[in-house]
């Protein structure tokens, strides 16, 4: 039996306490797993004096994170802090450089720092290990860093925010507003009162950043992901897809291109027979597309204290097993001074279906108006429904329902454009993508 | 840049080959990711003069793998050779006796030598790493083994054989027989020549041993698994799923219940909103549950030589990021000297929703008997569905279909004893397992 581990936590919020309880209920498995004890010698968190449900006070505590990063009595940095910059940001360079291994689930922090980060981990010969970060107890870093090594990546899309998914799902299975299933999420506690980060989808982006790095070998360009929420996703909508075979999705989606990466969080339509059409609530799933593999998916809880506890022991047991002074590989799968700098494909050329639903005065030729201008941008179309209303005069609507084929986001954008200009639309139109999936 | 790592590869048939070819073409990549170069210093395999479409001309040809294994001009020893005695076995246990890593694709090994060979790899400090071993290029084993630390599984079932799922899909898909879509599937190399032992169960069974062993931490026990293959499934069986809302799918099942561990590989009805429902094809899929992260679900491609060899090459490459005299943990997650022995939990026991399909006699008073054995084993019915034939005379059948909720296995065996006994039923009545799915 080795020397035991000795690991520091900062932040003891939900997360770490599951982890502190984890180490305790679970040592003797652990220890027998890891080949040595796990011990956890100093904690840090803003208020010493909470009661967390689990006793910590044989550990060395810290008011300052920072200070706890550089001890000489941990081995291993736990960072449950959050925020990309301030005491998280401060106490993992701290301590990579004094060189302890260091496991986060902080997205927003390697969003924007990770590259960094991972120099100085390489440096030092130090793990970096960040399962958590991303789809929650979902082991699709390791995945993508490990297990993936050889296959050339073409795309990785998935559902990486429960609370998006929960309101979708809810949305979808009760015909419940938008409004109504977000106050819902709210109150259970799915959704912050804030819900801006969530549901306008930065939260995706954060995460669907780093496995862009990870997937395709390049920098991470947090700040260059195309970004649509789900707020503007109405019922009408959700029914229109339902009855085309199609679930919506706040998708992440990252892809390699001619011409570069194209990286965007958007609501997208997914075929209802693909699997990631199944995942639902606040499940998340992440599917990966690769020359040697074919298609890989990983499905699971994207949130929550155990499941996020669980990557962070993952991670934590990786350390424990490896041998003193070991480096299990790049933090990034490529070591962080040879990733390609990050190269953006153009959006408006992305290539693929689009649901496009239209409010339309209900007189005659309006349809041949709308055929006509697809045409023009050489669109062709898959489904047509047209809903005739109950009424008959001058001022009465219609709903048009269009999936296209294959096309350019540019072709649909600019036959839009025209309908809007023709003047037979009555509300704005909405355009949805439609993604192929497995 | 360190040493180049030297590998033998014994077995040059699909996968092979294919190893092969990925590390001529991604040799770049590769290296970068690894730190090192992996070189191919000796092949074997049982014909030298078959083109294989890929040139090994600088590697060492040896006509014994046992001789090639124990080489001085290999650091790991990559094992495609195949079958559970035999020249794979004496070689994979020279490899590692002699110190080198193995990375192996072989089943039936590891599920009857596996805790052998493990003890043997632990106590000379190399890996033996077998992801192809299982569930083809689907990480499964690395997510029981590293990621999973410190959850405590309960249930681990998935869909591990291609054949099996592509020939219910097809039935369920097209309405096409059973013999059928078997021919089909073998003339598309789906299938080989003998089915037996993929339809039978068997292949499921060995991937089954060992996951359990990995989900538990026990000794494995492929000996010990109920097996029942899909020979018996009519289109009746599918079309009644269909209609009730269940797919019908070839699962391996181990689950931990109070009396020891159950493993067992049979048809299945899952619901169809499940996400394992919707894998289809050749796809695998593979779920775990656990307490900590809840269910974590694979898939993809379980079979085919790139997506095998993708495995093949992740293994290879944990090897190559390891630096000499490392070893990544134990090789079935638990050391293998410390395995719990394999308990056995009573099958007839198990708890469960069941289908059943009874062929009777159209005549009156005929479902109040069945109604009758139902009740009097104590088992309530959730479904119900009775076919009206459409002749009516003494010889004609009808078709009866039942879903139970929960009830043990031996209740239904006797009540359909008793249906049988009670001279209603024309035909042996069908029975398939409902296994709860996410």
């Amino acid at each position: 039996m080795s020397d035991a581990l000795r690991v520091g936590i900062a932040g003891l919020g939900t997360v770490g306490a599951s982890v502190l309880k984890i180490l305790r209920d679970k040592g003797d498995m652990l220890t027998r797993q890891c080949g040595k004890e796990i011990i956890v010698t100093a904690v840090s968190a803003r208020d010493a004096k909470r009661d967390r449900g689990v006793d910590f006070s044989s550990a060395t505590w810290f008011d300052d994170p920072v200070a706890l990063a550089k001890s000489n009595n941990i081995d291993v940095f736990i960072e449950l802090i959050g925020g990309d910059e301030g005491p998280a940001r401060v106490a993992v360079e701290a301590a990579l450089k004094s060189g302890r291994h260091v496991v986060t689930a902080n997205k927003a922090l390697l969003a924007k720092h990770g590259v960094s980060l991972a120099k100085i981990a390489e440096e030092k010969g130090v793990l970096l290990n960040f399962e958590a970060a991303v789809a929650g107890g979902i082991p699709v870093i390791k995945a993508l860093r490990e297990s993936l090594t050889g296959n050339t990546v073409s795309r990785v899309y998935g559902i990486m925010n429960g609370t998006c998914n929960y309101i979708l799902t809810r949305m979808w299975d009760e015909g419940i507003s938008f409004e109504d299933c977000l106050a819902d999420a709210q109150r259970l506690g799915y959704a912050e009162a804030d819900p801006t980060f969530d549901i306008e989808g930065n939260d995706t982006a954060h995460k669907l950043a780093i496995l862009t790095s990870l997937a395709f070998g390049t920098q991470i360009a947090a700040d260059d992901i195309y970004l649509e929420g789900i707020s503007n996703i109405s019922l009408a909508d959700i029914k229109a897809a339902d009855e085309l075979g199609y679930r919506i999705k706040l998708l992440g989606v990252a892809l390699k291109t001619d011409s570069g990466i194209e990286q965007r969080v958007h609501p997208t339509m997914v075929p209802v027979e693909s699997v990631i059409a199944q995942v639902h609530g606040v499940t998340n799933a992440v599917a990966i597309e690769t020359d040697l593999l074919g298609e890989l998916l990983l499905s699971g809880p994207g949130a929550g204290g155990a499941a996020t506890a669980s990557a962070v022991i993952g991670d934590l047991a990786d350390i424990a097993k490896s041998r003193p002074g070991f480096q299990h590989g790049p933090v990034f799968g490529t070591p962080a001074k040879a990733l390609a700098p990050y190269k953006r494909a153009k959006m408006r050329s992305h290539e693929g279906g689009y649901f496009i639903r239209l409010t339309v005065h209900d007189r005659a030729g309006v349809f041949a108006a709308i055929a006509k201008r697809m045409a023009d941008n050489e669109i062709s179309l898959e489904s047509i429904v047209q809903r005739q209303s109950a009424v008959n005069h001058p001022d009465a609507t219609k709903t048009v329902i269009l999936v296209t084929h294959e096309t350019t986001e540019a072709a649909v954008k600019k036959a839009l454009e025209g309908i809007v200009k023709d003047g037979h639309s009555t509300d704005k139109p909405q355009m949805i993508r439609i993604e192929r999936a497995g």
